[in-house]
């Protein structure tokens, strides 16, 4: 486990210190994406555990929530004009059918890497892909140019209040949902970090209606950037040649993006890491047990959930399942896991 | 297609003729298994088609519902005796589980090649498993000799108004679900048929609110007994040397039971087939386009819904997917079906 050698490395990004999402702004964001999103259900996973499965999103993964009330809070004409993106392929997706549905253009700007069933995805919503190289800061560059050039307004995946305001109506919902079943006890909820916009949202609902819950975020240990940048009190960069290792490819984030971790420091109580093969493990419990197809990526917070249970404090269990969208082959590769 | 062989075969069972499930009984189910079973969603499947995935239930199947609600209208001494069924995998765990939650003993009469996975759950609850061969007709027998010496009561996995009654809450949870999400056009339900309980629940419950929908059931081509049983306007059997072929193990009646083909043959609309390749193509698909993962009966609607599409009325489509129990290595068998 790297820890130290990543701790000492310099902050890649510009800190944030201005306004944090509100309870207000994820309760509109909940009324905005109504009917686009799905009231993905809580579902019981043993005894006093959940399964929040956002890889039933139309998509295949919670992103539509943030890239819908990002885009539909666009002035009409920059509506009219456009949007562009970078991604590793879930936000891309998103971007891609929120532009069909508000009428628009979209173009992302994606890794060359990224998973065929990702690409597929963008392209059969419509949207134009630009491929750059594994490095965000390819994605990011390029997708600023292209904004530069065609009049386009850029919809980060994560560093953006709109986008993090969506993600948190997962955590209305989990409350909500948790209450509607009549769980007792103060429940303990485990979310996937990449760049930290689910995460952010979620902590923010979830504290926000309940101080005493607890919010973890889970990240592979060849990509536990957050918690290197949590335990310096400030973002630090992996480099991209180590995230690159983790079949997680929606947690292959260099550094947490600004915005969500300001919310991070604010409300998440720790992150735990967890390896790859727990990672392959949690795959295959899914499909085995829940039913469910997860991508490494959204099975995270399952291998925390499971392997991880004796560490965490006591409350009823929810693991959010980010996404499902893996190649056929990879999966297979993986249910064959032992 | 071998129809006209079977359809002169001479009834296997007689016929039922007393009253049927009413609207009333379904709604009374759906207030007694709330927070038992759970309320799936139904999710968007391309433009106006709807899945609804009873495999994020408990125990990966419809099952629960008619098993709970058959279970829980049993008198206290009654109950406290204990219950025994004969069913091929999904029913025995729905009882297992019913019979846990309701703190008494059951038993199950399962086929020694029932799929392990199903197996596995029933024990997890904590059933007793008695293993007979393939024949339905040895499981019937057993399980009354069991009921007799044991003083059990017998829950049958489709030929039972309590059962139907439960299994109908999806038809309700349809109706509504497609009125929340403001679908206009006549509803058109694609239901899997083996015995007949699910897709008679779900006829009465939806012809019953929306006498203008159309509800089709869906068969393997391998056992379709229950579409010459309607032609002959009685129930036929298949051999169950000729069933066994199909992957589609919860569908391998030999012929409708009594009291669902009554319902059937007042609320059906007709019989789908789909042929095994089809079959493991909707495996396939349900894997990639919706990340769910189903057993090869629990795709056989999906599979009518995609390739079957241009002999279907006009109207928001709805495939029931009834069950995600598939062993490991059958199942990544069935994701490379080309």
């Amino acid at each position: 486990v790297p820890e130290p050698v990543a701790a000492q490395m310099p902050s890649a990004v510009a800190g944030y210190d201005g306004p944090l999402v509100s309870l207000a702004d994820i309760r509109a964001a909940a009324e905005r994406i109504r009917g686009v999103a799905l009231r993905t259900p809580l579902l019981p996973f043993g005894d006093g555990s959940f399964l929040k499965p956002e890889s039933l999103q139309p998509t295949g993964s919670f992103k539509i929530r943030g890239a819908y009330n990002a885009m539909a809070q666009l002035p009409k004409t920059e509506l009219a004009r456009g949007v562009v993106t970078h991604s590793s392929g879930n936000h891309a997706q998103a971007i891609a059918r929120a532009a069909r549905l508000l009428g628009t253009r979209a173009v992302v700007v994606m890794p060359e890497n990224a998973p065929r069933s990702k690409v597929d995805g963008v392209r059969g919503d419509g949207a134009e892909i630009v491929f750059v190289g594994p490095h965000n800061s390819e994605r990011v560059e390029r997708a600023h140019q292209i904004a530069e050039r065609d009049g386009l307004t850029l919809i980060p995946s994560a560093d953006n209040l709109r986008v993090i305001a969506g993600q948190g109506t997962i955590g209305l919902e989990i409350i909500e949902q948790l209450a509607e079943l009549g769980t007792a006890g103060t429940p303990v909820v485990l979310v996937p970090v990449g760049l930290g916009g689910l995460a952010a949202g979620i902590a923010t609902a979830i504290k926000s209606l309940l101080p005493e819950a607890h919010v973890f975020g889970v990240e592979p240990e060849l990509a536990a950037d957050t918690r290197d940048s949590l335990a310096a009190g400030r973002p630090v960069a992996w480099p991209p040649e180590r995230t690159a290792a983790t079949s997680a490819d929606g947690l292959r984030a260099e550094s947490p993006a600004p915005r969500p971790f300001a919310h991070l420091r604010r409300h998440l109580d720790g992150v735990l890491t967890v390896s790859e093969a727990q990672i392959g493990r949690a795959v295959g419990l899914a499909a085995r047990a829940a039913r469910l197809v997860l991508e490494p990526s959204g099975a995270v917070a399952l291998a925390a959930l499971v392997e991880r249970a004796d560490e965490l404090p006591a409350g009823p269990r929810v693991a959010v399942l980010s996404g499902g969208n893996v190649d056929a082959e990879r999966y297979i590769d993986l249910l064959m896991t032992p």
